[in-house]
């Protein structure tokens, strides 16, 4: 698997994108919010990986839960697969516990599924795929 | 920048290879001990990036004390830059802090740096020169 992205909980996208910014010595190349998963994204470019910053959208988002728990920080690893039905069932095999087993839609044309981290060393693993 | 790998620190390699070779479908690539920094690792390609896991070589080492502190997880995200001196001058003038500004020998034939998470939205960042 190819990692896609790392995502990074942070309070607020317009202190946090100015300081992006100055550490990668790059612009943001995209914003989108996705309402049903509570989040505001900003993207970075960072070789065939990116940078994914999560601010909240709402008060019930689980970003504003996170950093209310652990304060801003790396919020999950997301890797690309081919056919995330596919993967679902290889995965579930070889016993990983998903939060969801069902992809739902995500930031940045994917579907997305997200692996429970007592199953994955305490590391919040995101699976997603390139929408058609 | 570009993002060459990302750290998470793992109790026992033995326990969490076994998980990552499932995750990801494929073997650790390369095992190596880092005795200055107290740590052994495990390398896995995931694209045009790689995942570390460390786990400390003693109880002082910086591992054993993180997950202590915060369980296990991820650890770090390291950047890869072409010469590390200009890149440690770079971000000094944009004002972010380093907790050692001397690169020091790292895994993986690299010349390391770490910025202090607090300049950086709680992300421990390393940066990264490939050794001549």
């Amino acid at each position: 698997m190819k990692l896609e992205h790392v995502g990074i909980a942070v309070k607020s996208l317009g202190v946090s994108d100015e300081l992006f910014e100055k550490l990668l010595g790059k612009n943001s190349y995209k914003n989108e919010t996705v309402e049903r998963e509570g989040v505001t994204t900003s993207f970075y470019k960072t070789g065939d990986s990116k940078i994914e910053l999560l601010e909240a959208s709402n008060t019930e988002s689980p970003i504003a839960k996170f950093i209310e728990k652990k304060g801003e920080g790396i919020h999950h690893l997301a890797f690309g697969v081919e056919n995330i039905y596919d993967e679902i069932k290889r995965l579930k095999k070889e016993g990983f516990q998903f939060i969801s087993e069902e992809p739902k839609d995500g930031a940045d044309n994917k579907l997305v599924a997200f692996l429970h981290p007592k199953s994955t060393n305490g590391v919040l693993v995101e699976i997603c795929q390139e929408k058609a």
